[in-house]
């Protein structure tokens, strides 16, 4: 069982995050994360999908994909040739006391403080999944109230290939 | 018609996705972005869905989201007292006479480029939807190649009520 990033460009329709996820599903795949919006046309969305499983079970996948009339191209955007990145937010208890050690965590990772209140800070961080992951157990000591992330997105490096639409 | 941020929390299950997303499709509703990951509990998973429509549908939805046996707690982020952000990465053509004036772009936007190669770059932005159309904007000029955004999520500002699992 391997990690996969897939990416999914499908035309912009009512129910076809349905159809794509379904298909996962009814495989028994549980999608870890998934991002969906529109992409530089607006016709066109462009999901995202992070998912463990096996080569050949992702193979049926991807042939399914392309029955469906939505699909316009399913990329595999795993391994180093791609960028990949996620967007956190994390709500994490702070005081007069934790504050400026809160900030240096968040300078030291390059994040931002968005929020803040009389007792917690709101940090956005974007960064690949060990990035996420080192601040999340940096912060775990202050008490983390709420944690968001958006799922995994990735682009291929260098040149692409551009997709004809039929 | 009004734009609504729902965020969702529900238990990290296979085919959780798709009876969501198929509740609402099912009443027409398309939705414009869907990012779903992880919490704090790696056994909850929290939904960010930006989906327009009018208040009454939206009220119908969350009765019904409320009978999956996946749905923890339904939350309307709509409005000034969220944080909302997404990730967008964005491929732009560059070549040695432009590449200046796209590195002066992204300092602007405080963005980031986290990828170069011979006849482009990709940069990494995060930020509300203005900010994110607004680069767009002043960079298609140069020939956007691809566009990947994570859609938005949110998270409201100060306190969090505290979620009692069942």
């Amino acid at each position: 069982m391997a990690k996969h990033t897939i990416a999914i460009l499908v035309e912009n329709r009512p129910g076809v995050l349905t159809r794509v996820s379904g298909l996962f599903s009814r495989r028994g795949f549980n999608i870890e994360s998934l991002a969906v919006g529109t992409t530089e046309d607006p016709s066109v969305s462009r999901m995202t999908i992070s998912v463990e499983g096996d080569d050949q079970t992702l193979e049926q996948i991807t042939k399914q994909l392309y029955k469906l009339i939505d699909t316009i191209k399913v990329y595999d955007l795993s391994g180093s040739a791609a960028v990949d990145r996620e967007l956190v937010l994390i709500k994490v208890h702070a005081n007069s006391e934790t504050r400026s050690e809160i900030i240096e965590i968040v300078d030291l990772f390059r994040a931002r403080i968005v929020d803040v209140a009389d007792d917690s800070v709101i940090i956005e961080i974007s960064g690949d999944f060990e990035k996420v992951t080192s601040i999340q157990d940096m912060l775990k000591k202050y008490g983390i109230k709420e944690l968001v992330r958006t799922g995994k997105i990735a682009m291929q490096r260098g040149l692409t290939e551009h997709v004809q639409r039929s």
